[in-house]
């Protein structure tokens, strides 16, 4: 049990309920480094703020390494009940000042409530393309924000999962986690170099139809089959040339102003109603 | 000419070059300040930054008060040009150095060339509802990113502006301008108390259509006419009851997922692209 752990030697004993107040306490020193990518990475955890998150991601059995909360709510039935179940699973449970929730989250006015639970990516390998899905891939996406907005999308219109593409933002990093309002816990994510990618489509049942500027056919004009890969460019610069010209299909969303291009999760909203426009029930 | 200006008295002088390289530089100090809301309501002004938008900015007529740029950029032609524009025109040009552009816009890595501006409003009373136009109310919108990204949909999609009802976010801030890409100076934008809204409302010759998690029509199936207003509510909770009751039409976006709305730039976005679908042209 404890081999699920990075670093079982030092690491948090299970089921235990600890009291911290200090900043320079290794445990929460171990957290607030999780703000670095290169921690993240290395240890496989990541962050997730607010109490309905954490529930939900604990009652949909998420692994969850330590539940840390405000001293002060730690007598309120919810946050009783879930630390209940974080510590029956053998995590940890941390009793914090708000000053070193402030720190963790890096937040003014932090949440109550904080989990560190541990990554979970899917494998290009195992993605079932059977019934009627939508993949969406992402070719190097570069503001959390977004990443984290489009990954609630995906999660609300019911589309399967998230492909990133070559070099891109953390998943895992607070603020895309933030961004995704609890559907980082829901939404498959999985990750390629382009190369990889390009690759792995060859194989997959459905086209890959890019979104581009530079695109021949309106988006509305189209009968999207299913499964299909819908793939985004990046912020700065839309899809790059080889891959846009690996596409089975360029579509373009009509600009009325003077503006330049759409934001990126924008679009990519617009694109998935678009997609799932026929099937979407009330 | 100088009475156009908001502190005539201690303000910068009008067609000047200055080389300024101290933050303690009353000028420079008075341009951080724009980071505080209260100066900018106090003095009109805001910043925005990067040299492709505040050229657009300066060709479009838009008042510029201060052309900042960073001294190793005065000699780029483009630079060169805009700053001469913004001289003809009584403007005054700072040559800084990178750290008090870092300081100015807050950023680590800062564009090299900055505008300061006045803020333009369009008064409720003024607005022209004749022709083929859509206005996107926004109740209580808090996120500058949400509202910066909505404006900059607005003018991808050939709306006609933004009315900001209620207590939101402002507009000038560096985050808002930022995220509308340059927009901010090709929309026009508006702001009214509930009860202002309300009660101008009354004489706009077109519907309010407000979308809402309970609306009774899928957002699909309507048919938009043209004058109307596209109402939206906030980010924590949507359309207020009584605000939501004053529509004439509540629309809801379909949701398949286990996420429990949409972020609110996207909705934004997904209204605006479904009410333009037959106006839209390539």
């Amino acid at each position: 049990m404890t081999a699920d752990r990075g670093h079982p030697g030092k690491g948090p004993k299970p089921g235990v309920v600890k009291t911290v107040t200090s900043l320079t306490n290794p445990i929460v020193k171990d957290i607030r480094a999780l703000q670095q990518r290169k921690f993240r990475r290395e240890t496989g955890r990541f962050v997730a703020e607010g109490l309905k998150l954490v529930t939900d991601a604990v009652e949909a059995d998420w692994p969850i390494e330590i539940l840390v909360h405000a001293e002060k709510v730690g007598a309120q039935p919810q946050v009783a009940q879930v630390a209940a179940r974080v510590k029956a699973r053998g995590g940890l449970i941390l009793q914090v000042s708000e000053q070193v929730l402030g720190k963790i989250t890096h937040r003014e006015n932090p949440q109550m409530v904080v989990g560190v639970f541990r990554q979970k990516l899917t494998r290009l390998a195992d993605i079932e393309p059977a019934g009627s899905t939508v993949w969406v891939a992402l070719e190097g996406i570069k503001d959390p924000g977004n990443l984290g907005t489009v990954i609630r999308t995906v999660d609300s219109v019911g589309a399967a999962g998230v492909i990133l593409v070559g070099d891109t933002v953390d998943p895992f990093s607070i603020e895309t986690v933030r961004a995704t309002m609890g559907s980082i816990f829901a939404v498959p994510i999985a990750r390629a170099t382009v190369a990889e990618f390009l690759a792995w489509k060859e194989s997959f049942p459905g086209p890959v139809i890019g979104t581009h500027l530079a695109g021949a056919v309106d988006y509305r004009t189209l009968n999207y089959p299913e499964p299909m890969i819908l793939l985004m460019g990046n912020e700065q610069s839309g899809l790059p040339q080889p891959i846009a010209a690996a596409c089975d299909q360029l579509v373009k969303i009509p600009m009325a102003g003077k503006a330049d291009s759409l934001n990126l999760a924008v679009s990519t909203g617009i694109m998935l109603y678009e997609i799932r426009r026929e099937r979407l029930v009330l």
